[in-house]
């Protein structure tokens, strides 16, 4: 640069996020994105949500709800909102308090604040590998080394936690990701969870468990949460985003009370609240019981256009290609023939008319470039179906022409 | 800690906010606070939200503005809400083009971007003496030094940013706050302005230069910004909170293209993106010259209330009491004779019924125990009449009485 801004060592870790510049791309008229994790728009409940700001922007005299929806408000959250969390999360196995529920500016603020109170320069994290590319981005600028656990398709292996674990360095936390993870769609089941925890507290080393898609089962629920058996060796991120609207951006850790105070002070400095206006506006709607009702219709629609995924893989996909059926979430893993490079090929797919993220981006350390994640979520089933064939011919084509074996 | 939990170093930095633990104890039945800065409920454009929410989630097919509001968006903001505040500003004599804006969660998250863009552990950052807490409190955890500088009743001396730049430690950038200062509320004159910038300019040092109270003016118009006349030489921040409502978090900066790629990065690992929903609103709200009508009226209550405070102030303080009469913003600044401490005062007061922010906790570092911050913005010329009135009580008390000359 030629300013006189100098730029702090932690901005080196800070890079454009290749998904997001994919993203561009594939707006362009004509594309089929498989691309992104965006929820159907289809399912945002608009109704609903014109409904809730008509009663939060109520201003009657004496009690305006309007007037505290739209005032500085407490780091901490809406109370009633808080306690709608924890009343939820205890549903599903938690022990929570609401004074434990810190409301985030979407999730992704979660991962933020969990690295500015954890992580020191140096410091090692733990985290699955493929893992979820925003958490490596939320956590990069406070400058870890990630350890990438070794694994199956049933989840990081727990003996791998004792590789986080050495004399020499203690990682600060393990990141986890157990329902239909992003981006592999795999999850962890019950035994493997318990297996999990129990190691990680052998080795007193602490969880972020991450469960933006835990809601999105097709068939049954998933297994309780890690944080359901780890008490106060976790912090749990939810969000509202797949459940309801990502554009609201809302989202909620639970922290042991120990860390708490921190995380809290935090968030004060990172956005001093999370818009009060949109805690109520949700509240108002989902207060009544709402979920019930509308989760289950994001379910059936998700996976319908699952089926219509596997159905169009097992179709077209050339042979030698690897996926497993994700049983809820948002993510077909493919893996390719070894000689093939997702990356490389993309600029082919895109110009045959489809777009999907290289797999190698969720990698801590890059590699497996014969990898790529394919959403099922934008898309309806038939241009699902066209999408994959145009995939497929790609793949084809570069499994008999000159890219096969090529390298990045 | 008993935890497996350890803190990150910068966490040390992290501490509650004064101000928002007053504010807390303020919230009691029948305590007047002239603690808050928060803006008055009355000023909030209830009815132009309630329009424009009508309007952003109009679902027509086709073209759906709430499905696009509802979904993720791009991290740099909602397109014509970028372009409004380019207009705005170019119309305050600052050269902007929309690309160089940046929407953020509130102005707070600004400075928090600036902070992890821009501070090293151990760097060094200009501010003036007293500055906004907020400000202190985003950049803390990235672990600078403070330079506090010296000022008078104009602002920042020119011949301080020099002290910011010896040959062993320059400072990553100044932090300057012109207009109706929190928590001064002092307005740099033109002269000074010009001369701060040029001073800076020679040195290389770069202003990150903030103006959340800039429209609230009330006789007559700051001086342009400081960024007007320093190019890329400056970071500007600005606050639709105190113009429509802080509820909502929706601020902006204004960055060099050198420098906007890399808080934009920051922005994207911080929280993905500011809802789209409350940008839309909000620029559904403005985009018709909304502002132009609204904010005078806002003026016109604030002039209100600053009158009724300063004559308050005039009737009841006791001798050896010093105070400005602020142009514009938010606050009078209060200067007790030096035996008082406002900081060992304050229960005294909020048993007597009013609440104040002691002065000390706007230094970066500390002391000026016999210091206070009044805000004129939330309660009404008769409460602020009567809170005035029980803070000379209890200042009038202290002057006679054993706490005259204690030490907390």
């Amino acid at each position: 640069m030629t300013t006189p801004w100098t730029l702090a060592r932690r901005a080196k870790r800070l890079n454009p996020s290749t998904i997001r510049e994919i993203l561009k791309i594939t707006e362009r008229p004509g594309i089929i994105s498989l691309a992104g994790g965006l929820p159907s728009a289809d399912t945002f409940p608009v109704q609903a949500l014109r409904d809730a700001t008509a009663e939060v922007l109520r201003d009657t005299a004496g009690a305006s709800s309007a007037r505290a929806a739209l005032q500085y408000a407490a780091s901490e959250g809406y109370g009633p909102l808080r306690e709608w969390v924890a009343a939820d999360l205890n549903g599903q196995g938690l022990k929570v308090d609401a004074d434990q529920v810190l409301i985030t500016t979407g999730s992704q603020q979660g991962l933020d604040l969990a690295g500015k109170v954890l992580i020191d320069p140096g410091s090692t994290v733990a985290v699955e590998s493929p893992t979820y590319l925003g958490a490596l981005q939320a956590f990069a600028p406070y400058e870890p080394e990630f350890i990438a656990l070794d694994g199956d398709d049933d989840g990081p292996l727990p003996d791998a936690l004792d590789a986080a674990c050495s004399a020499s360095q203690r990682a600060r936390f393990v990141y986890l990701l157990p329902n239909y993870q992003n981006p592999t769609g795999r999850c962890v089941p019950a035994a493997r969870r318990l297996a999990l925890v129990q190691r990680a507290a052998e080795l007193q080393l602490p969880i972020v468990e991450d469960n933006p898609y835990g809601e999105l089962w097709f068939d049954q629920a998933p297994p309780p949460p890690l944080s359901a058996a780890a008490g106060d060796g976790a912090v749990y991120l939810g969000s509202f985003s797949k459940v309801l609207a990502p554009g609201l951006r809302l989202g909620y850790l639970v922290a042991p009370r120990a860390l708490y105070p921190k995380l809290l002070q935090a968030k004060q400095a990172s956005d001093l609240h999370t818009p009060g206006f949109n805690q109520r506006l949700v509240h108002e709607v989902i207060k009544g019981g709402f979920l019930r009702e509308h989760v289950p219709t994001i379910r059936a629609r998700y996976k319908a256009q699952r089926d219509a995924m596997r159905a169009a893989l097992a179709a077209h996909l050339p042979p030698g290609c690897r996926w497993q059926t994700p049983a809820g979430g948002m993510f077909f893993w493919i893996e390719l023939p070894a000689q093939l490079d997702a990356g490389a090929l993309l600029p082919l797919a895109v110009e045959a008319g489809v777009a999907y993220v290289p797999g190698s981006t969720f990698y801590p350390h890059g590699g497996h470039a014969n990898t790529l994640r394919l959403s099922f979520v934008t898309a309806a089933p038939d241009v699902i179906e066209r999408g994959v064939q145009l995939l497929a011919q790609v793949l084809d084509s570069a499994l008999s022409g000159p890219l096969s074996g090529g390298n990045r």
